[in-house]
């Protein structure tokens, strides 16, 4: 494709990406496919020669926009959101283009320099404790997802505990893992990959608000060092997914210095709202964690890939995932006077995500990140009283923030019932979870276009699908 | 930012990323700043209130450009390439735009159906065994990148030995694994993270021509099973990233299978090549194989990330790695008509990444592809031919495709030396490696604008370099 044919046909894609965007509002949110519908409309083999682009934004439009559920919509409430912006989009878009390589600072000092910048912004932004800024003993790095940030949390927690034994000779079999019953599956996941096994992992139990109890998380350890076992991970969240439960940080941090334990705290989604001093309070005690995480990719206005994940001690992280070959080798490493992004994480290749993020900071400030996080919350909020105030529906668990846990005052198979109907409605999306065992519906605010009169739309199907 | 500003911002953008890939030949490959530069350049803080869009393509271009190390210049020769075209960034485009996430079919089912169909194209396109296509018993997924291929192979195969025992148990502590002392470094990172530890490693003596040893490997096979250890994992490389060599994988394959270990075939960039029937060879012995993994953000003209990864048996991976808690169980999943991705890796999250490939395949078809690979090829043959005729040069190695390794008939030294003084001349970028334990530079031709006077222009450099 020469430069002149890129130019044009960059310009239809950029339209029709804004024209989807005005147009996803109509859309039905979940995809009404069924399973194998798509595949059969596409041909089953490749093409032998190069076909015209409007063929290909044809089927785009036709065949695979059908099959799409809207992630982007302002009536999607399923899951956490995956938001976007317009600058984030360019800003991936310049990464695309560019084609760099960011493994070593070598291959591409800019990628590497504006990465650690624009962690150390968010880090200011966030208040972060200052050992996570790079200027401090620690730093940023962007990883693909929470799930592995964990994994290289645990691997570091791993290597600290077993003075970096279990990188040489195999997971020590007395290793033992933490976290609350209501934590995400990435960390039993982080923990079978680790070599620890699942068995090793200790679900804390909860207290009625569903965050871990500190008296139970320290009971466990006790009983664990009194069997010769090895604490070596605990990972506390900060808005868990099935409910948005808050750890209490301070305690567990405690506990974790006291036994030497490394702290992983995962706020996938809630972290951004520390954007907001108001709501900083949600990473009170984060000062006695040794790595932490957030996701912009999720209620940041950044597109998927871009998770935010710090250590408080940067060597720690690299020494457990380091490895040398003679091809990789260069002055700039040598010199240590550069941060070789690749020791951060488990891939080897890593693209230029620190531009979006860039864009997006640039774009809004941080005022405007500011003002649009607290609007969703506010309208969670109001969400919230509207459930509070019928009396055919009740709060299933507190909402500190924009996520509403809430049920029909029913059994399960009515709400789960009426969850099917509203999304086979196609006028908005929510998903479900279960706490204390009962189905409960999740109504997660924010995406980037959610508008008061989408949740108030929302609110009103969700009374008619209850009955009058 | 609205959609009538995104449509003026985005043609803006296109147009950079078309000057740029204009103008990049003309751009120092190697980036000439130093450590701090780019940082010290940035403003520390971040902006309070958002700002002007003009200001941030600025600094994109005055602050940001110097930094880069072009791995779009038809000039660069380093490492392995990651080239990228036309319709690739805009198919990537059109996935950040939809913003979809496909950890789940249900998620967004056109994100899986149509990765699944393009993986089985590829797997047409390549002439892969059966048993890797999705419509036998395994099939392809995208990974971010080979080093996480390789980790999810080596899980699945320490499953497999252990009869799923070290995902609850731990990793059993006589696992051990196996691959070429010229493997890439990304396996001894998988062994690490998984729990075995590098002293499992068995890193197995290679030929003349870097090749692995089939009777070396027999011989530690066998030693290992005397001493009662668990050999779970062989990892067999197409194109070796030191000098290209190709793992004898018949030889492999029949010891594999005798064992019941568990091979992964790593084509990281020379997979590519199989799309030509006349290099189609370099795979001969891949029906062995229980996994297979090629890169094309490396040679296919599909910008980072793309790692395609197949499975001969997909219940073996899944079972590795997957883990099913309540807020993401669905009908579809529960029926199990569909693939959910999410457990054929380590994220959760993924994006659109299916729509960049299957741009690229429409795009150039079957036949244009072939062309452009076998164009590359045909130029590292005559850089080759070149080296040998000089008789102040010699080749390291074998050049079987694209890479070309080669010295000077000197020592390390002036080799180092010629080596820097081609990159700091900006006109090209190489790298080096060590074959023998001398000093030995790397030429590979990937790069999608590398053309005949880009080689020669390189070449003339190199033996001016050299002197005369």
């Amino acid at each position: 494709m020469s430069p002149a044919e890129f130019r044009r046909r960059g310009r239809e894609v950029i339209d029709w990406i804004a024209d989807y965007w005005e147009r996803v509002e109509t859309l039905p949110v979940l995809s009404p496919v069924t399973p194998g519908a798509v595949r059969d409309s596409l041909p089953p083999h490749p093409p032998a020669v190069g076909e015209p682009f409007e063929d290909v934004m044809r089927d785009l439009e036709q065949l695979i926009l059908p099959g799409i559920t809207h992630w982007q919509s302002p009536n999607f409430f399923a899951y956490f959101p995956a938001n976007t912006s317009g600058p984030s989009v360019l800003g991936d878009l310049v990464s695309s283009g560019l084609g760099v390589q960011g493994m070593l600072w070598a291959t591409s000092p800019a990628c590497t320099e504006l990465e650690t910048l624009v962690l150390d912004w968010l880090g200011e932004m966030l208040d972060l404790p200052p050992q996570f800024h790079s200027t401090g003993s620690g730093g940023g790095v962007i990883q693909d997802s929470a799930s592995s940030a964990a994994l290289c949390a645990l691997l570091a927690g791993r290597e600290r505990a077993t003075k970096g034994a279990s990188n040489t000779q195999g997971a020590d079999p007395r290793l033992v893992a933490y976290t609350s019953s209501q934590a995400h599956s990435s960390i039993e996941k982080a923990v079978k990959i680790a070599g620890l096994g699942s068995d090793k992992l200790r679900l804390i139990a909860v207290d009625a608000n569903f965050a871990l109890r500190p008296e139970a998380l320290a009971a466990q350890l006790e009983a664990d060092l009194a069997a010769g076992l090895l604490p070596c991970f605990v990972c506390a969240t900060v808005g868990t997914t099935s409910s948005n439960a808050m750890d209490p940080l301070p305690a567990i941090g405690r506990l974790c210095r006291d036994h030497h334990v490394w702290l992983h705290v995962d706020a996938a989604m809630s972290g951004t709202a520390a954007l907001c001093p108001e709501f900083r309070g949600i990473q009170a005690g984060l000062a006695l964690a040794d790595s932490y995480c957030f996701d912009p990719h999720k209620w940041m206005f950044t597109n998927f890939d871009c998770n935010c994940f710090y250590v408080a001690d940067r060597r720690a992280l690299v020494s457990a995932l380091s490895v040398l070959p003679e091809y990789l080798r260069n002055q700039a490493t040598e010199s240590g006077a550069v941060i070789d992004y690749r020791d951060w994480h488990v891939p080897l290749g890593r693209r230029f995500r620190a531009l979006k993020l860039w864009l997006v900071i640039r774009h809004y400030g941080v005022h405007g990140l500011q003002q649009l996080i607290r609007e969703h919350v506010h309208l969670a909020q109001e969400f919230a009283q509207w459930v509070q105030a019928d009396p055919r529906f009740e709060l299933a668990a507190p909402a500190p923030l924009n996520l509403v846990c809430f049920r029909m005052r029913a059994d399960d198979d009515a709400n789960q019932q009426l969850l099917e109907r509203l999304n086979q409605s196609g006028a908005l999306y929510l998903t479900h979870t279960r706490l204390d065992g009962r189905f409960t519906l999740r109504f997660c605010v924010g995406q980037t276009q959610t508008e008061r009169r989408h949740v108030q739309a929302a609110w009103a199907r969700i009374q008619e699908g209850a009955g009058r």
